[in-house]
Parts: C-alpha cells; structure tokens; sequence
C-alpha cells in the first residue's frame, strides 16, 4: 500500500523586477515566484507530484508557510486513498474545521491548497501515464462531478445541470482531442505591452507578435490615460485595424474613473478590458459593464473562488473568464468554474504567464475544449515568453498556438538546479544580486480620481 | 525622534477545543488563538502596542508568519511619522506592491494588516492617554476622512459624502460621550446557544442570560432542522415571547437550503438570522433577504473587507451590519465600514467573542455612536464571556451593557504570563496537554442538500 513519505516545501523566487518584465498599474516592481512544493511516495521507482503557487516576491515564505501547514492532511496517507476520490481529498484541504477561519475559501490559505491539489494532480497523472488534460478528458461525467463542491453554488448550478452540461460533450470527445494535438490551441501574447517598456520596445515587440501569428495581443493601462492613449495609438497604428488589441488595467480603476478610461479609449477599438477595478467588485463589474458596452469586461486571475466566479456570471458582469491555475483550490475548482462558465455561456481565456502558469493551465483549456463546452472558436489561452526554461515540459507556442502536452503529469515540475540556484535567500542567484526591491506603495490614485 | 525598535511576534492558543466551547455548525473544535504582535520602541519609559489576528488553532503559525512579513514597514521607522498619519501608515501596509499579490486585500495578509494597524492604534492612543473609542471621537471629520482609503468605495461613498456624515453627528458628541460613560453600550449574549451544550444547559444558560438583563440571546443553528427546531422551541418556551432570539448558521447553507430552513423557524420568531451562507455570496444573502422577509439577514464576521461590505449594502442584502475587529485591516478599514453602513441606513451589531475581540470591538461601536452614526437604540454587540481574564484591560458587560473603557488604549494587551503559559507549542499549559484535535473535515452538506 504505498504512502505519501515526503512533502517538501521550497521558497523560489526569479528577479523579474531588474528587468521590468511584468511592470503594470498595480504590480510595479514584481519579483515572480513560487511557494513550490514537491510530494514523494515510498513507491519503488515512484513518481514525485509537483505543485505551487504563484506570488510576485515579498511573502512568497508566507505562501511557504501555508503549505506547510497543510502537510497533516497529505504526509503519511494513503496514496490510493488519496487520489482515487480527489473530491473527498480536495475537502478534506478546503474545509479543514480549523484552518478554514483564514479564508475561507480565500487568499493565502486557498492558495495553498491549490498547491497541494495541483501537486496531487500531477502525481496522478504521471502514475497514470497521461497528460493531465488527456487524464481529465478521459474521465466519465459522473466522475468529473464528483471532483467538484457544489457548496454554495446549487443556486446557479447543480449536480444535475452539470452532468447534463458533460453528458453534452460528450459526442465528439475524440475528434476533439485530435484536432488539438493536429492544431493546438490558440494563445495570445501580453509580452509586448508591459507598462515599464518603452514606446520603442512597444512597438517593435507588438510587430513581432503579428509577425509571430498572433491575432490578439495584450496591453496593460491604467497608469496615466495620456500615456494609455499614446501607446494604444502607436499600437494600433502599427498592427493596423484587423488585430485585436486587448488593454488590462489590473485593477487600478474605481467604478466612475473606469468608465471614463474605457470610453476613452474606445476609438482605439479595445477587444476586452480586464481588471478594470477590484477583483471583489461584481456589482461594480457588473455596472462598468452596463457603461461601456459593446465594450467587452475580462477578470478572474485574481477572483478568489468559485462563489465570486458565480456571482460574476449571475450579475452578467463580464464577457470573459480568466481563469488561473493556482489561485482557486486548484484543479477541481477550475473544473468548477469551467462548468459554471459553460452554463452561462461565458467563454473562457485563462490568465498566464508569471512563472509555471501557461505551463499549467493550457491542461484546463484543453480538458474544457474535449469534455466541457466543446468550443475553442471563441477563446484563447494567455501567453507570455518568461522563464519557461525553468520547466522539465515547458509549454511550446508555434503559430500563436499551445502545442497539446504530451509528457505524463501537470507541466509543473521545475528542474531541480532551479530549485537549487533560484532558492531564497540561499540560491547562488541571491546569494550573489543585489537585494531585491524595499517594500513601495501602490501607486497613488488616477489623476482623474485626485483631481475630483 | 522617537523609533520603533521592536516587532515582536506571538503564537498564542487556547485549548477551548476541550470544553466545546465555541462549537457551530462549521466550526466543531475550534482552539481560540491569537497571532499576537507587541512593538516597541525607545521611548523612555515608552508604551508598547499590542495588536492581534484571531484564528481558531492551526493555521496560527501562518497567520504569525504574514504579521512577520511586514515588518520591515514598521520596524525602525520615526514612530510619529507612522502614527501621525494613521492614513498613509494603512495604505502603505495594505498596498504593498507585492504583498498584495497574496489578497488583494482578503485573508491571512489582510488579517495580518489588521494585527499591524490595530497595534499601531493601542499606541498611539495609549502615548495620548486615551481610550482609542475618545481618541478617535475627538478627531474632527476631516480627520477621520483621511483615515479612509476610499480606493474601490467611491461609487457608494465618496469622500464628501463622509465628511457630511461626520460633520452631521458633531453636535451632541459631548452628550453622547456622557451617555455612554453612565449608560455604557447595550450587549447581548451568545454564551447560551453553542451547538455542543446539551439541552439542559442551553435553557440554563438562556434563563441565566435574561436574569442577567439580556433581553436578546443568541443561538447556533445549522447542524440538523429537527435539533434546531427543538432547541428553538425549549428557548423561545423558556424565556417567553418578549425576548429577542437570534439564530446563527455559521455559513452552513446554500441559498435554497436557507431559505427552507430559515422558513421553518420562523414560527418562533428569530430576531436576525446570521451567516445563512458564504459570507462571499453577496447576491446569495440577497435573495436569501427577499425570500424570508420580514426576517432579518446578518452577516459579516468573515467579510473580508470594505468592497465586500459595500456590495452587500448597494445589493440590500443585509438588515445588520457585523463588523469584526481583526478581520479587515483594523481601525481604518472599519471606519469605512461605519461610514458605508451610516450612509446606507443599516445598523451596525458587531461580532465579537473568541478572544479579544470584545475587548476591541467595544471601541468602535462607541466611537460610531459618539462620532458617526449617533445611533444605539438599533445596537447591540455581542457578548462571550470567554477568556476576558487574560486581557490588562477586560470588558466590563454589567446590566447587559459595555461599560465604556477608561484606560488608555484598545484594551488590547495581554498578560505576560499569558503570552509566556499559552504560547504554542513551548507552553505550559501545551506542554503539558493532549495534543490539539487534529485535522477535521467540514460538515457534511446538510440532510436536505445531500438528498435532494
């Protein structure tokens, strides 16, 4: 009977900000990171389960911490028992009677469990041989369903909407997954448009990425609006009117100085606007919305569970779901809110990038394209160009499009000369740079917003 | 110049977890703990500010580990520079540029924030010689307004919409300041109704509460229908139709479930009921609100912050507003919560028990009495007589009311041999105990929901 023997936490941080790679409104100065953690078995010749979260510097041993706490519910047990019912085992993390009071359901302790998930996640598949998405795809779905808690959402979706939902899906399961692994799935890029890039930088990378296949790329606002409409001038000017252009304000905005940043941008023909205020805010997505339509409204990479992912699509608060691999509890949620997004109509276009979650969650896209909505035409997977050298199966984009994975497991797994070189403080990395940022102030209101 | 020299951090726990104590219909085994913080600094014969997170039990660590993760905006800064501008102090701890990656704003770092702040507070008003209920109710509006971060509020509350409020309860602060020091603030009472005492005790400690002057008592609920109809009925028999009932779910519903259970007691005439579902699920305690009218809906010891408080008050999805000491980011972001509630028209009850959070709470709602809303006939906090005895500064509660603190500070200290006899794991009363319970899973789903 083979047994979890080892569950080992590691602090691994990359100096992202002395480049400016990842500079926007909110996040001027991000260290990207991983609470990482890594689950062995007594299995002879046995496979290790890979999982993290993601951060962006300072508190990334916080996120340590909180998978650690977490070690009683994994450490010791019965690997059988563990991932044959991943339902009951994603409980059993999510509702723990005591540490649920930090959430619940939210921030540094749901991250956490979606560590662990993610982890469990990997370690199944690789026992099984598969590609995680290949792994969910070929499950049937009365076991999918049993993946997810209902919990506070049977008043949107039950167990029976959802196996109707699956039950639909499942003609052309086949077709589905050969047509991903002939033509991928489509990504667009956010690597030209970070905040902290020159006009120059802006300009020559955002040709690039035409030049590269991509259709949709993606530029982050919100800092200065002259600044915003320069930049989106020079962008559009430069890709010309068949491009779509995506802007993402990453929550600077309040509700009234958004609909005044978006309407002014609107002659540049924005394809989505996402995070136009805090991720909290449904009502407030919701009423942005309402302002600015045909103007579409894109969040979820900071949208803590499914209860807030309910609410968003019960409020018709958004165009666009952007799921993330390692905020929500993991896979199983994300399946949940897959079938929430399915139910609605909503179509899904995860968040990536930082570090690991293009790698991961290509899976969830794909899982959703064979076994949940069936529809591929109308979503694209985020992608950026950082640190997936880091990664034993790293994600491949060709022609604007994710390569469907194909080695056994979640993508999670870094190389162990990462863990060992990019560990904090300790890391040669560290031990030799400078010291990463002192702790800065988010940036102070819009100037709309000072001036009123 | 005065500097903060010390940052000192706690891992405090009861093991309430013995005696049942504190049991609910999510919360079986709960320890009371604190993530305790103590800042010095080197004043001669200077103060010290105390500051605490609440938890109940693991995940104590994790929250002590985010309270050390902002330390370096604290330790070694000019201490009037901090506490002259409690606004900007508030910002800069809740904006961090990385930090707030882990919420934003919601969690084991917010709630650390709230530990940071709340401790800064109990300085401050102890260096002023005041109770921190006088010190802030002798700010002048434009003063309280600084103290709010309005980011994400405007659209509900602006800035001048406040000071209108504040300068609308000046006149009379004095007489209310004297009301409260003859009068105190009316409480009630949750020490009868805890899910694990048996009947007996339940109608004892019922009969007890109104011999004492309470004149609204509270019971947990959510467990079984039938027991909670049983025990309803023993109360409501025992101490007769002329006291207040209050029923607590603990989050323990979704929407249709609440509005079953809800409807079959209503017979015998809850006052509020509390938490019916996720504290996340704005328009779930809307619709639960419009289904049980005229029952009233209260929530918010687990909202997570001034957003969420907002959404529920523009959605009418709350008759009572249930602020919590330590959960959002401490003094600050409840007097937002106070100017939202005042400007909406809702009272404002708020949570206490556990521990400390009695003796925190009590200043707030003197403060709102005195400064904001000017209400108290529709108030009441909430009263546990637990754990009290290792405060400096302990609740008085006589007659059924507060009386108003007179020692300087947020009565927020506790003993030194507390800290030294109920530190986890090293102390006496751990060293020496059963191990703390382990991991439990949530409830199952209630009957109803798992067979329908």
């Amino acid at each position: 009977m083979p047994r979890v023997t080892s569950f080992t936490t590691h602090d691994i941080r990359f100096p992202t900000s002395r480049l400016l790679d990842g500079s926007d409104a909110m996040n001027p100065d991000p260290d990207y990171s991983a609470a990482y953690l890594v689950i062995g078995t007594d299995e002879p010749h046995g496979h290790t389960g890979h999982g993290f979260a993601f951060t962006i510097g300072r508190g990334n041993d916080v996120q340590v911490a909180a998978i650690a706490a977490l070690e009683g519910h994994i450490l010791g047990s019965d690997l059988d028992t563990l991932l044959d019912d991943m339902g009951a085992t994603w409980r059993s993390l999510v509702h723990d009677s005591q540490l649920r009071w930090l959430g619940p359901e939210k921030g540094v302790m749901h991250m956490a469990v979606s560590a662990v998930v993610n982890a469990l996640w990997d370690l199944k598949a690789k026992r099984a041989g598969l590609p995680l998405w290949r792994l969910l795809a070929a499950m049937s779905p009365e076991e999918i369903v049993a993946l997810v808690d209902f919990r506070y959402l049977t008043d949107a979706l039950t167990p029976e909407e959802a196996l109707h939902i699956l039950r639909g899906a499942e003609p052309g399961r086949r077709e589905r997954t050969e047509r991903l692994g002939a033509d991928g799935y489509p990504a667009y890029t956010t690597t030209p448009g970070w905040l902290g890039y020159s006009d120059d930088k802006l300009v020559r990378l955002s040709l690039e990425a035409v030049a590269d296949g991509f259709t949709l790329i993606k530029l982050k606002v919100g800092g200065d609006l002259d600044d915003d409409i320069r930049r989106m001038r020079l962008v559009r000017d430069a890709v010309g009117p068949d491009v779509r252009i995506a802007v993402d304000a990453n929550q600077r905005w309040d509700v009234d100085s958004a609909i005044r940043w978006i309407t002014a941008l609107a002659p540049f023909d924005p394809w989505w606007v996402e995070e136009p205020t805090s991720p909290d805010d449904i009502l407030g997505h919701a009423a942005i919305r309402r302002a600015v339509a045909p103007a579409k409204i894109a969040t979820g990479e900071h949208v803590q569970n499914r209860i807030v992912f309910k609410q968003l699509l019960q409020a018709e608060a958004l165009d666009v779901v952007q799921i993330d691999a390692a905020r929500v509890a993991g896979v199983n949620e994300n399946i949940a809110i897959l079938l929430l997004a399915a139910k609605f109509g909503v179509p899904v276009c995860p968040h990536a990038g930082g570090v690991g979650l293009c790698e991961l969650v290509q899976h969830l896209s794909m899982f959703d394209f064979v076994a949940v909505s069936g529809r591929i035409g109308d979503r694209v997977i985020e992608y950026v160009d950082h640190l997936h050298e880091h990664f034993l199966d790293p994600v491949r984009v060709r022609g604007a499009a994710y390569a469907a994975p194909s080695a056994p497991g979640y993508s999670a797994q870094m190389h162990a000369e990462t863990l060992r070189r990019f560990a904090f403080p300790g890391g040669a990395e560290w031990a030799t740079a400078p010291a990463p940022p002192a702790a800065a102030p988010l940036p102070a209101p819009t100037a709309e917003e000072s001036t009123r």
